[in-house]
């Protein structure tokens, strides 16, 4: 099977988000290892984020996280990054940083902890109004670490809470999309563990509330796929964190781990009008690069997104549509196996020549000593991490 | 610690309904053991439930599962029933062993075998009205084992659609719990996996319509005590399947595998309003006797449930509340645990000898004779099982 | 990419061995579903087992089950298998579906029982002798499923002394090798649960015991090609037993739910020195086909392996070594997925069509009309199955 | 049941090592939060240990982590803390903080690393000569986040020799006790990452060589007490890391999570041999007080070892194994939980209070002033953590 112009019309819209924070250092508990040429400002983060594009063409947006990205002029910030081909994205909040957050933050029992939490949403949404950006993202880290620690019933309520309070505030143009996490940084309970929870809550707060589906924010043999379908159907899918793991939340290159279940993934997406002009659904990256380069690991991640969506494309539908009615199941099958073992790459490599860019992006951006200049320039300040 | 006399006040009102299957044999896809004294009919079932009522106290229902409790006159049923002091239960429905369902029920993409499926409900549905049961139980064993095989989406809505007209058709009187399982048998999607598409599912149909709760039924690492909670706070949950698991649905005696889950479960049910006079919670068992005795088993269950509860009330919500509110991790935490390690059982004992009970259920029914007697009668027929 | 010359001839001699049981009806404790032309002997398998053979030129040899395919004459089963084109392969015993073994077989507590499971040991032994079989495999089933209910370590002593006799029973040419699962159909503790378990009880015997990996019998998240490459390392892989889970041991056809992890595995064999003419290691499969049709679930299996194979044999390794030595973590991983995403189907199709084999032998065989013509032929007696 | 003379007496010689770095600060790669008294240096440490024996007079021992704790003069370390009424205990390496460790130590492919690493374990042993410790404990990062990054036959290989070169170090009173690890910080595959591995790895190294056990660091639902059976069976387990799971590594506190659990692994150890004055295992915690107050954290977890040792003592050995070989199910698991679910705290609160210590510790140390005072004195310096 070779990739139909059909296929690749459908590819030109493709617009993959990049987290800011996939430039800076991450690492775990037990050590960040740092690299020459980490970003010290988001204003560089938004330069090697410029990179990623500049190979692909799949990557026009930039996330924000808040506090990490924070700078005096937004305004300045927008149109630095204008200047570099991109736009602003999605604004993530962060409630899990300030020691006023140890047992909770939109959830905790205290009421002047939770206004500190929605006040911070606040200054987020105000944000985005000066960035342009639509979607505010909420991770809640919230939970407890033991049994009694906390009352999750009461946490739920609050939590409820504080959600409508933040939502009152969005602007007509904006999205709260509300992320899920089976767990970690909590280790006996999460106040929003599941897309169950997430769409219960999205779904008591309104239209413009919708689930930020993270595919490695899931327990073990989750079939995420499924999710997908559901939320799809529910209307209530609002984005996706791309990564990939094979243990927890392993925040790995999206599709490294298993490349079989991204295709399912946007075959999903696709079966359920998740993808093209008239979906709303964002597609985001949220990984760590540990011990890998960051600039090239965003290219692989944007190409791996960019591969499986043209196998996903290429599933004969009518034909696997024939074969499920049938009761056919090694036929049904088969069909999807074909699309996902056909080999896209030297076409998508063409089109991309077509397009003026880098046939292989990875090869061009390494030949291109944009590493270098990077290590040889940023020479001290502090380079961009979690702060952990 | 121990019972205050407000506890058990509260432990007389419980009461655990019986699965008739559980009196059968059961096992694995590899061997299936038979033992003497099995019962042959619904009746020899209920005889043996009753002797679990008889020594506990806690079991006055026996839910139904249809085919397998088929009888032709259920108004003699239910009177032989109570003439054995109990009461028949939920109807539990079976989609799962008819040739026609190999792919699909009351998600299948053929209407015909979707409405076979529908009409079986009504059956059930008319079953309930004989028996005087309220509740309509459908664990939906729906899926598929390869991707491709079916369209999970599709699925979904056909799965909606059916809910729907079996809905339409219950009595003033009746319920309808959706239970969720993680896997088994279908081995890549289920149709209904979690607690959120049952959720999303009975949320669409309506008031009478809510989730059965199965311990087994989940991922790795699930914490279903927050699943409990959130139910109950979305006035959804309808009902418990109990019994435990180390690995996956292995439907062992409830409490056996992780006691310390059952009691924070039981903890949530009690925090969240699900417990008590004002409850419509259903406490059913879902258990396989495979290697162990099956009456002792049950006998077993129930009164592990009981010792659970009783530990559950124990807890001091008062001064748990002070702690969680002062964010004294361990000192909540103790709080709980002290219930958790306070030995009911010479209170409960005590408290079953004041009703006329035998202070060990386990021992009086060793003692009875009656094992040996079913032993003895029950000889030639077809002991009841599952028929897989 | 294309397949090399060199990687099509190491392909040459690739062989695969097909279970008896996989042509019979096989389910779960919920149903098993006949379909029509299932066969109602070990002949009837062993002509199945020619077609998967005929159309691929990949499964030469047929793994025997005993007692599910016990014959009053092996020698006429030899011939015959022969006149279809095939060996015999392993015997696999069985001590889980004897009323016996409800507690134990090798391991039980009272020395009668061990002696009978060890007498049904030394039978096929001698079964072996006759068939010309080479490999006796065990796998265990033997365990608990509560706490207390056997003694784990009494019965790991036991276990080693029954191995004891059963390996001092070997023909010369004969080997043992033992099966680990991780759980089912015990539930709370397996006697071989593990690779270290099997791993320590073949050390202690001898050089003619290794270990067999089954790929579904697992632990969530368990990396199988680690224990592949250290196994091999160990000088201790016996065999595989191959299949593919998504939750259990699902026995799904290998390949369908991780193809990526089934390349991974591929990979160490190849770099391990497990295939090709020096080796030992065994290649089996062992698969459920619930719902999909047996002969072509079957051809699809062994072309998964080739495919795979043919990936795992195309990878750089000299390329390889240099970006690990170089810490280019991603040149490293690109060098594997390379590979991986190398469409090889048609470089194969063109090799079969060489050797006057099927260019796709699921058409083929599809085309036929061999199904048609067992369904039609293969009416009344009784359709094999596992007597579960 | 209450505790017997023969109980208590085997609980006189319970002796539990306690990790310095839990008195320090830890937490997620999200966030560490800090709290006022941390201690600053290894003698801040040593002091807080003691009061943890002080109350519980459980733990006598502090192990040490180099080089967290490394100091200019081991003696004088020594000495302080014998004057603390405490002895310093097994020594633990740190392999995965130096930059130079990013892709590997003991197994990395760079010999002039590995050399490194083991000159480091060198220096590690220098210190047990100076401190009288008699256990280097090596937990081995080490590992790959991407398939292909690393050469996983080869790591083994390397590390085989590494350890080989550091056995051969040791003194004649040492032991080198090996860690094994399901993953991270390695999300791909970790080179010791099971008891088998860590197993055959000591084996091949000779009678010094064991295996330490850490509770969480094992695939979900692994029977964590097999392996304690199976490893006191071969002789090789040579120590423990308590603590307790929900998820990962969550590093809680010991029978925190899962209390049944910890009852069946000590119930193991005692039927094995590995409890009482002719057993060298060592008992030893190894957890992160993240969000609790770390000396009572550490206070609740050595009661916690010591409850459950006592429930494991007092299961009725002669009855379970009558039970057992009589194929009662219900009996022998009733046997094993009559011992599980006894209250054993008071009559340990009287038995410690025989002993001039505090009945209820956790009360006392709270009513000590103790936190209050570090609290005030520990102003200023560098809180103790885990420097990632």
């Amino acid at each position: 099977m070779t990739i139909s112009a059909a296929v690749l019309i459908q590819l030109e819209a493709q617009a993959i988000e990049l987290p800011s924070w996939a430039f800076g250092n991450s690492g775990t508990r037990f050590k960040v290892f740092g690299t020459p040429g980490t970003p010290r400002t988001i204003e560089e983060k938004v330069c090697d984020a410029a990179q990623v594009n500049h190979y692909t063409g799949l990557a026009p947006k930039v996330a924000l996280h808040i506090p990490w990205d924070k700078v005096d002029d937004y305004a300045a910030l927008r149109t630095f990054t204008a200047d570099q081909g991109l736009v602003l994205g999605t604004v993530n909040s962060n409630t899990f940083q300030d020691d006023a957050y140890k047992f909770g933050s939109l959830t905790h029992t205290d009421a002047a902890t939770r206004q500190k939490a929605i006040d911070h949403h606040f200054e987020c949404i105000e944000i985005m109004h000066q960035t342009g950006s639509n979607d505010l993202k909420i991770w809640l880290a919230d939970g407890t670490n033991y049994p009694g620690q906390g009352d999750i019933r009461g946490r739920q309520d609050r939590l409820a809470e504080s959600l409508a309070a933040i939502y009152a505030r969005l602007g007509d143009a904006h999205r709260l999309v509300l992320e899920y996490k089976f767990f970690e940084p909590a280790f006996y309970h999460t106040d929003v563990p599941d897309w169950g929870t997430s769409y219960a809550q999205v779904a008591a707060l309104g239209d413009k509330a919708s689930v930020c589906l993270d595919t490695g924010h899931h327990a073990p043999g989750t079939n995420i796929e499924f999710i997908v379908a559901q939320l799809l159907r529910l209307g209530k899918l609002g984005s996706f964190d791309f990564n990939s793991r094979f243990y927890a939340d392993d925040d790995l290159i999206v599709g490294a781990a298993d490349p079989f279940q991204l295709f399912r993934i946007l075959y999903e997406v696709v079966r359920g009008g998740g993808y093209g002009p008239d979906s709303t659904v964002a597609f985001m990256l949220d990984q760590c690069h540990n011990v890998e380069d960051k600039i090239p690991g965003q290219i692989r991640s944007v190409l791996n997104v960019q591969e499986m969506t043209a196998r996903a494309l290429l599933v004969d539908r009518d034909a696997l549509t024939l074969a499920q009615d049938a009761g056919d199941v090694l036929g049904a099958n088969g069909i999807l196996m074909d699309a996902f073992y056909t080999d896209v790459r030297p076409g998508l490599a063409a089109w991309r020549e077509d397009r003026g860019l880098a046939g292989d992006p990875m090869s061009a951006y390494a030949a291109s000593g944009y590493q270098a200049r990077i290590a040889a320039e940023r020479v001290g300040g502090s380079q961009a991490g979690w702060g952990a």
